[in-house]
């Protein structure tokens, strides 16, 4: 499909919005009940439903619950089973930490080791954060790598990031997780020549990092999992042609933004900056990318109230977006988060697309689960949003005569 | 698909008609008003849809705009992404050449080259068509190819289409065309052996046109584009076990169905004469194609009313089909082209499957854009229709025990 919409895709002036509220879909909570985002009261989504189009987005497949990963590349067009993202990767990108091309980034976690080095607590205690941070500063001082260039950084409680930066770094490396208590840790093993590198940095930098913290307890070691390389992934300008921004403030999904070539900007800290932000921006970018994390933080923490208001309050800042006049706008989810489950979800997730000039329109009128269920879209697998998006924006030529 | 077809193919007696209403999809001109399908008095197409199933074709995958070429393939079963018809065998199918699998067709143009032999004007000042057919004339008469057979025809304006037939003729060439003026146009190189063939003839019979060509103003040259090749396809009957006609009357249309092996009969002018043709066709076949092209260029021509009366002119017609009593008839378009935008579009086109003995009726009364929203058939690609269709007139055994 890239290989398609590389080929038809045409530059013009056209603006294209997607604005993700992230973990969107919902649930009701008592039966015959209605979900948050059918709760709330949403005037101004409702009146783009009722001018647009609307459906589901299905985020990976039928049934497939989705991470933040997977949930944003289906949305930037990206199919999210070919563009699989290291966990050592999205780990780094969640805390801010930059991977690039030249990196391997893995996931750390802080262990109890007895004399004879046998792993006694997977988690070390779960150990605050603050004592995490104590130790990643021990190990930067402490463990010396010659090869790469070495980044250390404290995530929460037991976890942390690593990241080797350096030429001819594979990311074939076994993880040194034994995945019980009583055994020894293992030792990071490549699985291809071209990893042999990685892991041989890799062993040192535990043998060192075992000296560093063989006087702490409960954290005197640690296990490294995930190893993972930058992903090789076309840049959205190389794809679609477009000159896309992120205005995120979330660190994961600047991260993410950043994987597939989108230029990052400083968003401010609530919404209405975000908004500023988009504005001030408007005439240097052709696709901006509004990323709002409550709709999702607040169906994890079960608060179906909370969500709805949350909801309610991004509602009140969607006059600022059309009073831009994208061309496009689409507001939806990279996956559904009801409060009712505290968690991420496989149900597909509301989808609306707003485009005066081509839209055909819906009977719809209404932002909501079951009412996005008649819309004009039907149920589509959120990589397909993005090629909609440039048809709707006059971005792709006709296919064949 | 095409294998899991074949296997489970069965013959009988069942007659299926599709009836493609080209660029049959629209929009609404005003917001909140309907589109062309809707504003049409169909009570005989509305009738099919209380009795039958309906839903919305995409043509080729959301987003896409189709070309008349992707969109039939597409309506006849074949994968329009893995069935790529070059442009030149396109051009020569739009006149009614005839493009066979010993031959390569290429697309023509006039230019304008100074006496360096720079192009001035890739267009040749967008000569009159008679002009091209005084020139096409003049080429037919001075150049003189030993190697192969040679035809060319005037399509329009400045554009022509050559015909190369012969043994060992690949279409691995590239186009002469330097895509802006100043520049030489450049020779015909071959990218594989099997075109040098091709490159050769091609040179040649530039190098004579240049001669013939030498004395006319502004059109003094021309360059070739699109080599293709007769594409290496199944045809209908190999792959359904069907004996198909098409009664078109567009050369493009009865092109594209020879493409897939279906016989092409003389059609007549009218719908009226291309319905008693089928009806005298009705015992020799197993499947009709029969194609209307007004209600596409009612839409190219921007003509809302017009088109909403083509329509109604089809609506009419209906019954002389119905009463040949088909056991499958399908109703759609191979792609949308709302009169609002004067061009094909992307937008799904509004389906009808009439089966009396098998289909499951759904809750919809009526033909249009947004009624087909809540059809049985749902949203579907266009290439997923046959087998809908085989299936129906029960041609299609079990799959598995």
């Amino acid at each position: 499909m890239h290989d398609l919409i590389r080929q038809l895709k045409e530059t013009n002036n056209t603006k294209i919005v997607l604005l993700v509220a992230d973990g969107l879909g919902g649930l009701p909570i008592e039966p015959g009940g209605k979900t948050e985002l059918e709760t709330a009261r949403t005037p101004n989504l409702d009146r783009l439903v009722a001018e647009g189009a609307c459906g589901l987005s299905l985020p990976v497949a039928p049934g497939i619950t989705p991470g933040s990963g997977p949930g944003h590349l289906g949305l930037f067009g990206y199919d999210p089973l070919e563009n699989d993202i290291g966990r050592g990767v999205l780990e780094a990108l969640g805390i801010g930490v930059e991977v690039g091309p030249r990196d391997v980034a893995i996931r750390g976690n802080f262990c109890t080791i007895d004399a004879e080095g046998r792993v006694t607590d997977r988690r070390a205690g779960r150990i605050p954060t603050e004592t995490c941070e104590a130790l990643v500063a021990k190990l930067r001082q402490g463990v010396r790598i010659e090869e790469v260039e070495t980044l250390v950084e404290p995530v929460r409680e037991y976890r942390l990031v690593v990241r080797f930066r350096g030429e001819g770094l594979g990311d074939d490396v076994c993880d040194t997780d034994p995945l019980s208590t009583g055994l020894h840790t293992l030792e990071p093993k490549a699985g291809n020549a071209d990893s042999e590198k990685t892991a041989r940095v890799a062993a040192e930098f535990l043998r060192q990092a075992k000296q560093v913290l063989r006087d702490e307890h409960p954290a005197n070691f640690l296990m490294m999992r995930g190893f993972a390389k930058f992903p090789r992934i076309a840049t959205m300008e190389d794809v679609y042609g477009l000159k896309a921004v992120a205005i995120a403030v979330y660190p994961m999904y600047r991260g993410l933004a950043r994987l597939v070539g989108m230029t990052v900007v400083e968003p401010g800290k609530t919404l209405a900056d975000q908004m500023d932000v988009t504005k001030a921006n408007w005439n240097t970018y052709d696709f901006f990318f509004l990323h709002y994390k409550y709709t999702d933080s607040t169906g994890e923490d079960g608060a179906f109230a909370k969500k709805v208001e949350v909801i309610e309050a991004l509602d009140a800042e969607i006059p600022k977006l059309t009073a831009l006049k994208p061309d496009v706008l689409i507001v939806t989810g990279d996956h559904s988060t009801p409060s009712r489950m505290r968690s991420h979800s496989f149900h597909p997730v509301p989808l609306l697309l707003w485009a005066p000039a081509t839209v055909r329109p819906d009977l719809v009128t209404e932002f909501g689960e079951r009412p996005c269920l008649q819309g004009g879209l039907g149920q589509i697998l959120a990589k397909h949003i993005m090629p909609l998006a440039l048809a709707h924006a006059g971005r792709l030529q006709k296919f064949g005569a």
